[in-house]
């Protein structure tokens, strides 16, 4: 009798977007008229850059023909793409990897969501809240938890709470962990560490020998000088953490794929007996075994993105989002609303108005301004009372947005 | 302290290709004048059909401008190729399936790496053997296993040999299995499975409440009329049998990335207390939270291969190996040599002659005729004795080495 994973039952539906859908149909139905604005999505809407572009089609063409076809491809990525993400994103920062030390994949979700397959079951995790639920989801899957408890978190999960109250910075863990994923600049409050708060993580892990799974995949958005680009600006940190990164939001390859992980070799994972195992070497083993590359045509336009001509590009437009951003927090502001984030993310999480709940404003927003954002609650826990907004709209619609908010929001 | 996955300890290095490399290097080293002909490669050769290219040529121009650009994806896939997917590949054989049913992905391989996290540690896997290695090494760092044993065989699992001597029809277990999986049209035998052999395989599922994990890669190279194209043909198979096929093989995407993968309602998993849990939404929930779909691009290529012209342009190609098969397989049979497969696949499966070990005959092929192949020891024990060539090259290359076969190889 074939057993499944019962770890899977433990996971609620995924609720949040279809409870998002199923709101905004109804009041669709009942305001034919109205003419609903989307703030609440964290998909990418500009064009892939056209750097990228005319790299894809030459790519294309390889494959036209025998003598340039491309076949199977190196799991971890061709190293034209690699020497490129090293050359630019690294070492132009002063941070030395080797080849082997970075995979290149089909996206940072795959790989958030893959990573911890070759860590043991019997490890504690934490993770931010509110945070990215794929963390937290995987986690479940592969039996690191208990039940879903009636507070909404997870048994053996330590949750550590982000708040207006706390500046959203993160607590180090007051139990024993072992893992850690930090989302810096964070989905969904938009807030990012500054280096010297980041130090006390690596030294932490350091001094545990735990391992901090870092997703910068917003990394592009980070504007200010004291935000590290990089978890691998921290010394020590080629010990202990394993970085993920993606083209998805700094090229708008959300449908494009492909993203990348660090994994130096001086970080380690333990055997039970304590004995110290590499684990570049198991996750080179894991894709190796289970992941056959990103196709060469994708690479080709990921490699564009270090052009001059791509650099040039995907700063414009991201500096596009960005102003969305600022006219979404400064207009929030100057309704008089509680705004955080949109300075080194493309998100701002906004403290409802008034105790409000999540759904509460959910509600309050489409009805009056007809905007869709996403209620905070369902990034976790402590994400009640807060809502997530996002700056990849047009501008058009963003600016609309704001002025509604400022004249037809009842504060 | 972050512990590791001390499964991955238990598997071994993965030897064969670089094994493989490391004697031809050796060889070409000593003999720098001999002209090497690779036969071993299971890569294809041939370039993307021009269907295929142009509809890849006309999805990059969409991500090119805001109004037709395409972000995040359904991670399942675009209902455009999966409709095309069931009414070519499934109604056009009287088999119905929902959208729902169907998942494009990345490649077999992710998901015959992937499938298994649905599936209870405790469940006690079959496989063919010699087989490839996926299966196996996926079991075993998931925990489905026991040590390796010094006979090459893992405890825990239950290895079906596949030899001439049983014509490479794979026995039912004799003991409890949970899992199984069928490599049919089968790497590296090159043999396939007639319709009454698989009735036995869906009737011992349902009899066992098992599920076979199908995996037919090479569909598209069956000739013989008696062995089914789809396991669906075979009736009551949607109650037990998960179906995964690739773009890989059929239209030269090995560097392209994409397949897909078969999860009918009706198919079961069990929880531990006997309750009956669907495997497609288990399967559903896993790709929507740890993949984010196949490049829009990519899609739109594939769903090209479903055109009059992308299915006349994939025929061919396919022809072309399939004459390549015939070349080498009637060639190694003329030279005295028993050959097997090579009728409804694109490998040979060739006995070394005077019983030498796989790779004894390997250096005696390199070092006689200068042709790389791979050893079948390196498919599981069972495929000690045998030896591996594949169809994938180019004719002339193709006939060049059979020539030399012939000629040259002293028998």
């Amino acid at each position: 009798m074939a057993l499944i994973n019962e770890n899977y039952l433990k996971l609620p539906g995924s609720y949040l977007f279809a409870e998002i859908g199923r709101r905004v149909a109804a009041f669709k139905a009942a305001n034919p008229e109205a003419n609903v604005i989307r703030l609440g999505i964290g998909d990418v809407t500009r064009p892939l850059p056209s750097a990228v572009i005319e790299a894809m089609h030459a790519a294309v063409d390889e494959m036209a023909k025998s003598e340039s076809f491309r076949g199977y491809g190196p799991e971890q990525g061709y190293s034209f793409l690699i020497e490129k993400i090293i050359e630019n994103d690294y070492a132009a920062r002063g941070i030395k990897l080797d080849t082997d030390e970075v995979f290149v994949s089909d996206g940072a979700k795959s790989d958030v969501g893959n990573i911890q397959e070759i860590f043991g079951v019997g490890n504690t995790v934490a993770i931010t809240d509110p945070v990215y639920p794929v963390y937290l989801d995987t986690n479940v899957m592969a039996g690191r938890t208990g039940a879903l408890g009636g507070d909404g978190r997870f048994e053996g999960i330590v949750y550590l709470p982000c708040t207006a109250e706390n500046g959203f910075l993160p607590a180090l863990p007051a139990v024993k962990v072992d893992m850690v994923y930090l989302c810096v600049p964070n989905n969904p409050t938009g807030t990012a560490l500054p280096k010297a708060e980041l130090k006390k993580w690596v030294d932490w892990a350091k001094a545990n020998k735990a391992v901090i799974i870092y997703d910068s995949a917003y990394e592009a958005y980070i504007r200010e000088p004291e935000v590290p680009h990089s978890i691998y600006e921290v010394e020590g940190a080629k010990e202990v953490a394993i970085e993920l990164r993606s083209f998805s939001k700094t090229a708008g390859f959300t449908g494009t794929r492909c993203a990348y992980t660090v994994v130096p070799k001086t970080v380690m994972g333990y055997t039970k007996a304590g004995e110290a195992q590499q684990l570049n070497k198991m996750w080179n083993r894991r894709q190796t075994t289970k992941f056959n590359g990103v196709p060469y045509v994708v690479q080709k336009g990921a490699e564009a993105v270090y052009s001059p001509a791509g650099k040039e590009q995907v700063k414009a437009t991201v500096d596009y989002y960005m102003t969305n951003a600022a006219i979404i927090r400064e207009g929030l502001k100057s309704a008089g609303l509680e705004a955080y984030g949109g300075v080194n993310a493309p998100y701002i999480w906004l403290k409802t108005p008034n105790n409000l709940d999540s759904w509460a404003f959910f509600d309050k927003l489409l009805g009056e301004a007809n905007i869709v954002g996403t209620p905070g609650s369902g990034f976790g826990p402590s994400g009640e009372g807060y809502f997530r907004l996002t700056a990849f709209g047009n501008r058009e619609t963003t600016e609309e947005a704001i002025s509604r908010i400022k004249t037809r929001l009842k504060l």
